[in-house]
């Protein structure tokens, strides 16, 4: 089996997770998945791999060729040998050679799981699905071939208490990971729409929305030369002007007189002031986190079509850490029509990067050990292995150098699985029935009796782990 | 995008898991987790997919063959035309189409890892990983494509607190999950060495192992034709006989006359009394777990050097539930030698198989709200938002139905998400500030004053979720 040219990278793009990185991811994670489970959004997981004509003509030509595809089992050349092509091109042979394909995002698999369970599952289907999805993207910094998506979606309700709800998980969600002043915008596809309607253009919806969907991102000056190349006069950018000097605090009521007459703008703000009214009858976001109407905010994808939702940390320079909006039609190309859904994607890989790069991690994710156990001899190994189990049934990580080696080399290796608590019990303790408990962090070091080793443990974590 | 052709279920031998399934699979892998952790093995995670020349060879030629390969991206058939071959097999086709694929087991990624960062990595490495599979296999009952495997292991010491903390962590994982009287069954490589040398036939060690690993699926008359096939006479076979009439209750000193000036027999019974030793000083294992010497146990896997593991639940009629044993220079590959390790697995998805038949699951794993809301206007919709807002910051899990439905409706839903309270706060309650509170499972209710909902989540659950 030896190799020496075996390469010890993974994958271009993907990444090993060693234990600290681990922690924090998990951190991350499970404090999302718990508030999904408090606002009833239970999980779900869906295979790796998908069909491939279920993923295929879903993202677009460019999302098409970043599919990855499996290649068939066996002697999957038969098939190509039987078509009898000369010298088949790429896409020729993909279509003989691979019929599975790795999972893109994880909302078409959403779909596919709901109509496939649509005879069984209550409605509204509330769920929530934390999972890697693949991509063939050039791998650049943030950008990765494998990552995780974490979603939070329900179908089957168009009740605009699911819009209030996914409000509250995204202010939850980052209030959990202790994320402050998360602002949570919101828009309106109708006003959108409307928008396009007002300007005498509807068949331009979605250019004109493309457009504003880049206001972040461009000055004002190359947007509105962008929409003047779509045929836009002077007076219809005047009418645009508001929008284009959005600042945060305008209400959806402000801008009502604009689309007085025009009904998908009108349902638009009329369903948006319902949304901000039962936001204000909770009360206050958690975290420090606002909801604030965003009448150029457009999101990309053209597939919504009722409230959206772009989550921002204003200040930090970053793009959005959150997104999503409502819905219809997403299962119709599965056979299942008239499905109206709402969901929201917390940008999990994004906030990992922002929470490395601010260090704001609990100390705790920052340990790896709670108690590390000196010994010198078979006894105090034994005696040692006798805590340990003791320990580890109260939750509390313990470890031990296997070996009675030097203490300098027990003590480094307990620093580098960044122990919390080094407890030693040598010869003279065993005789006092004692054992001595060093605090990595503050260096402060106290004896206390065997009694009392256990209580320890319990007042330093107050029991919760 | 409409299409209704478009097939409902996942690929063949891979799963959708819904809302009670995933508490299910997540009660196991959080369990076992928590105990590793307490072990001091910490989790990593290496990506879905490896460099294929990382894979291959590694699994023998059936594995090869069941190793799902990933196609390259863009145009791969490039490399092929280039390449100038008339009519290429698969697998000359495949050398060229494909670099990557999918994990196939965790230990090969694993020890990659090891290698990749054996310059940072604290040794001894204690490490879990749990994560999904693939091997294209042909599906049939408990056998999947796509499934978890739950792995534990430590490398870089020889020291055989190892192998008694590993025996400590099946035992703690199984009474985790509340699975009672797990037996361990504990060999030794050097012994099945040992004997093979005794019969005066070293080189035929791993057939005779090979034959000996059947022993629980063949009757003796069986065996011992397999054996005489090998060359072995009868005075052989009389000598074998204590192995074949193996009875739980024999200890390692028992055998030990039979190997005298044997070497590797010698130290693997040494060995195993050493594990036997230390087991004993820290007591009994919980869940009613027993520790006991199987001299045929044999492992079919062929890179074991030393103890070898495997978890059986006598009377079950089920095959292990988790094996595993030392190995040494399963870096070697990857150009580090000498780095001797010992690892188990826990069968996780025949653990899942197994909780489901025996239906074992903790009665909570089997609700998916702790509260639902009824509600009738506008107004107590609103009541029961805020109600929930407090509860979920509890940790509780609530919901409602979206709409003022009718009753039957709602309770229905209620019904259909596993609810364990149904809370109604109707006009009347709203005036009396109070809540009628449903147990679903018993169908007692009582009413509770408003200031004492908060109160019956704390004292339902003790707080602990």
């Amino acid at each position: 089996m030896a190799n020496q040219a075996l390469p010890l990278t993974p994958p271009k793009g993907m990444r090993d997770f060693g234990a600290e990185e681990m922690r924090k991811r998990r951190f991350i994670f499970e404090r999302l998945r718990n508030v999904f489970l408090t606002f009833g959004f239970e999980g779900i997981e869906t295979p790796s791999m998908e069909r491939l004509d279920v993923l295929t003509g879903k993202y677009g030509q460019e999302g098409d060729r970043l599919i990855f595809k499996v290649l068939n089992s066996g002697d999957f050349m038969k098939a190509v040998h039987e078509a009898q092509l000369p010298e088949p091109s790429s896409k020729q042979m993909q279509g003989l050679i691979s019929e599975k394909a790795m999972r893109y995002d994880l909302t078409i698999p959403f779909a596919r799981f709901v109509s496939a369970n649509r005879g069984t599952l209550p409605f509204p289907f509330k769920r929530h699905q934390i999972q890697a999805v693949w991509r063939a993207d050039q791998p650049q910094k943030g950008r990765y071939r494998e990552f995780y998506q974490c979603d939070v979606d329900v179908v089957g309700s168009r009740s605009l208490w699911q819009e209030v709800e996914l409000i509250r998980v995204f202010a939850e969600g980052f209030a959990a990971l202790g994320i402050q002043g998360a602002q949570i915008q919101i828009n309106h596809r109708g006003l959108l729409m409307g928008l396009a309607e007002r300007l005498g253009m509807p068949e331009k919806a979605t250019a004109l929305i493309g457009i504003l969907d880049k206001s972040d991102k461009l000055p004002n000056d190359t947007l509105l030369d962008l929409f003047r190349k779509e045929g836009l006069s002077e007076a219809d950018l005047a009418l645009l002007e508001p929008l284009l000097n959005w600042l945060p605090g305008i209400s959806p009521q402000a801008i009502k007189p604009l689309f007085s007459g025009f009904e998908n703008a009108e349902k638009g703000i009329e369903e948006l002031e319902l949304v901000f009214d039962r936001c204000l009858d909770l009360g206050s976001l958690p975290g420090n986190a606002s909801l604030v109407f965003n009448p150029r905010l457009a999101r990309g994808l053209d597939y919504y079509t009722g409230c959206i939702f772009e989550v921002l940390l204003p200040g930090s320079g970053l793009g959005s850490l959150g997104g999503g909006g409502r819905y219809d039609n997403l299962t119709e190309m599965f056979g299942v029509p008239d499905l109206s859904g709402v969901g929201i994607s917390f940008g999990a890989e994004r906030i990992y990067d922002y929470m490395q790069a601010q260090n704001a991690w609990p100390q705790d994710l920052q340990t790896g050990l709670d108690y590390f156990f000196l010994h010198f001899d078979e006894e105090g190994a034994k005696v040692a292995q006798r805590f340990m189990l003791k320990f580890r049934e109260c939750g509390a990580r313990c470890d031990m150098f296997p070996e009675a080696v030097k203490i300098q080399k027990q003590m480094k290796y307990a620093n580098q699985r960044q122990t919390k608590f080094v407890v030693s019990i040598g010869e003279r303790e065993r005789e006092n029935q004692e054992a001595s408990v060093k605090d990595m962090q503050s260096g402060e070091q106290i004896t206390l009796a065997w009694d009392n080793l256990l209580h320890h443990f319990n007042s330093e974590t107050h029991g919760h782990r």
